[in-house]
């Protein structure tokens, strides 16, 4: 497809060896992590001829500049933790790990900022904001193992998005690489920049395929005083989506509401009872009559977070079953990032597809992935980010069984679709990568698709940079003849 | 420069009518408001050939195509009143003028927000979401006249940019007309969404160069509950920096930390006390004493809102000379919005440059400020939004001596080198518009102006709109080939 014209795969070890220093280029069989992320059905399988462990940001440039010269693929590869097939090297070629590149560059607590290089770990950016009073809002599902170079490429989200926004919304400014192999820097500590176009934007999201990021800007915030956590039961899909728009309509502003419908619920019942200490304590069960969740979390300062709390009870008092509220917060996320291995579990393999309706749309948006899984004759559920309209929608699925998978894929075409009718996205805050390369297509006005297709051309025009990932249309289309 | 190759003004006007109707096309002689903004100075002067008044997106985008069908340079203007020439036709061929597009097609305020079209008024859209008990946050300058049309296409600022971040912070969405002509839509009212480039962000403050903004989706907030204003007087420029690093430091979070430097305050100290009810008001004068002061704004409910205004003034207290709370604040931002009008008085003319330094340069940008000022012989002064590090460096000048225009001139490029080399930028958020063309040269590395330029080829091939302004490099580089 893509011409690896002048390396094979030994002299290109030789040669980016030169480049990094021997001990940092591994071969990558066909079992090696390099070759995986967290894409698990029908998982992306790449067939990278080199994975290249940089130890700065300039040789990071000279391993893209080597690459560029060479019309060598390559992939740039945070923590592996993607869901989406973005760090694997489907074409070929080579794969740009950035996990040497971990030095915090500067840490001003006073002034509220951060710059760490991409390999740093998301977990260890909390840490050390945290360590220093201060708050880095974003908290993508897998922060423990993801780096934030890969959270800024992929604008990670999670349930704080509500309140703080995602990733991007804390990045002031990018040391990237760009395409034939130039360190630039985009952004940078000025509270305000009208400059130049919003390039930093444009990285940010951009899964490797316009750049390589090396290094972020982080703005911070003062860690708030408090934050106070409530598990809200409700009967049905339409009143917990009831209450999340009554939540808005009272001017409450939580952290974070997210939701388990009834059928996630149900799987994690027993979970939710251990995660709790056990049945005997109080509230600490999930009732029988819960056929939803809300998981909100209200901050601030100690008496804003307790007269936000005030208000969340008495605007969902009429709907809610019952109200746990965990002393033990860290407990009760660690029972909420137990989803996906619960739902794996129960008839073996499941299938998640990440995307974001306008919230006042999400009871409809699930009401009609049910039935959509249900013509499939798939057993369904979902959960998310409620209040950001995000909703991981699954399919359970027997791994084994190929009609299954099919019929998953048929749920997604069709969920796709419905999503774009409702006015929301094929993607909320797992990539696009390369399971979803094309869907765009669907989502977007034609005009807006050539943008994009033109972006990637001027960022990469050989289109060595992660190639086939987060394409608009796929097959690609031919280059459009612009003046 | 251009070819206007097809018509003439007469037959442009006329065919023009078709589109949108006779009298919605004008002429627009030398002397016309669409011929000018508010740049004064040697201020940009547009030599239109017609003025369009389209009363639709739809007809936006039929006006644009006729443009690009034609070769006739098209400027999208809103309010008029930005300051770096951006909505001046320097080219000649068609202002299309926002105006008429002056319909809320959305006002849903339990879910926070708002979708006007591109006329509607900046002053408007906050009238609207606070009469509904919710908040649009940016307040640039000029908001009484602004459209909101323009000001996301300036990517405008103000005060509380500090706190709530600037106007594309607010955006979830745009319908935009793109060269040729064609309506599309970028983002939407899902919380998330990752599904595409951030077309949306490059839109964002590009100054009508790649594509023309016909209706916004903005985000709204509930209202705060309470708003204290305070102005802080300190004896020194240094003094006064060193309390804006020691706001940020006690962890406090103003929604706005303006500043004014000494000689400014000096200017203004009569209007003050006037604006404050006259001397005789307790504390309501600028002390003999002061050589800097600081407006200060804390929100939150009213609890938050005190405890914030405690701890800033016990932040304060050691450096303050004075403090004064005016009951009426109001009354304290006309004052503040008068600073343009005063200081322009004194000798007749003034020079501001729009910049931003990274907040622990601030005091160290002013200084040398004034000192190149000093070197030309011009006397200076400065003040904006502190926070944020954005200043508005100001040259009195007499408009009258050439002499002391080019001295002026000429501080603006010391000026703008001296901000480069303190990592800050060029353009705060005043935009580039015409008369910043080309200073992204010296602020950007050579690969990313590359980018900015090939972003403007891509979505504007023929280079008809707006040109000129927001160029990266002038004059332009010609095409690179990207195959």
């Amino acid at each position: 497809m893509l011409p690896v014209a002048l390396a094979s795969p030994s002299v290109m070890r030789s040669e980016l060896s030169r480049v990094v220093g021997a001990e940092h280029v591994l071969e990558a069989p066909a079992g090696s992590r390099y070759n995986r992320d967290e894409s698990r059905r029908r998982g992306v399988q790449g067939r990278a001829e080199a994975v290249v462990l940089p130890g700065s940001a300039e040789e990071v440039a000279a391993v893209l500049r080597w690459c560029y010269a060479h019309d060598v693929p390559i992939v740039a590869r945070g923590g592996g933790t993607g869901m989406m097939g973005g760090a694997v090297a489907t074409h070929g070629g080579v794969v740009c790990s950035l996990e040497r590149l971990r030095r915090v560059r500067e840490l001003e607590p006073a002034l509220w900022r951060m710059l760490p290089e991409a390999g740093v770990r998301t977990r260890d950016v909390r840490r050390l904001a945290r360590e220093n009073g201060l708050f880095f809002a974003p908290d993508p599902g897998a922060s423990e193992q993801s780096q934030i170079g890969g959270n800024v490429a992929t604008n990670a989200g999670g349930p704080h998005a509500l309140k703080y926004g995602v990733t991007g919304a804390w990045v002031a400014g990018l040391e990237a690489v760009l395409a034939p192999g130039e360190l630039v820097e985009v952004g940078g500590w000025a509270g305000k920049d009208v400059a130049g176009y919003d390039l930093k934007s444009l990285l940010i999201g951009s899964e490797g395929t316009l750049g390589v990021i090396t290094a972020v800007r982080l703005r911070l915030l003062p860690a708030p005083e408090a934050a106070i956590a409530l598990v809200v039961f409700l009967r049905t899909r339409a009143e917990g989506c009831a209450a999340i728009e009554a939540v808005f309509a009272a001017g409450l502003r939580p952290s974070v509401l997210d939701f388990l419908d009834g059928d996630t619920l149900g799987m994690l019942a027993d979970a939710y009872a251990a995660a709790r200490g056990g049945a005997g304590v109080q509230g600490a069960v999930v009732p029988a009559e819960a056929g939803f969740a809300l998981i909100a979390e209200v901050d601030g300062t100690r008496a804003e977070a307790r007269a936000q709390r005030g208000a969340l009870l008495e605007t969902l008092a009429g709907a809610a079953v019952a109200v746990d509220e965990p002393s033990d917060a860290e407990a009760l996320w660690r029972w909420r990032d137990a989803i996906n291995g619960v739902v794996t579990g129960v008839r073996g393999g499941k299938v998640s597809q990440d995307v974001a309706f306008p919230v006042e749309r999400l009871a409809e948006g699930l009401t009609r992935f049910e039935a959509i899984a249900t013509s499939h004759g798939l057993r369904s559920c979902a959960w998310g980010h409620g209040g950001d309209g995000n909703v991981h929608a699954t399919v359970l699925v027997d791994p084994s069984r190929e009609a299954e998978l099919d019929a998953a894929e048929a749920v997604g075409e069709e969920l796709f679709a419905l999503v774009i009718s409702l006015g929301g996205s094929i993607a909320g805050e797992h990539g696009v990568g390369w399971l979803k390369r094309g869907r765009l297509e669907s989502q977007w006005d034609r005009r807006a698709l050539e943008c994009h297709e033109q972006i990637k051309r001027a960022f990469d025009p050989k289109g060595l940079l992660n190639p086939g990932t987060k394409l608009a249309r796929y097959p690609a289309r031919s280059p459009v003849t612009s003046n």
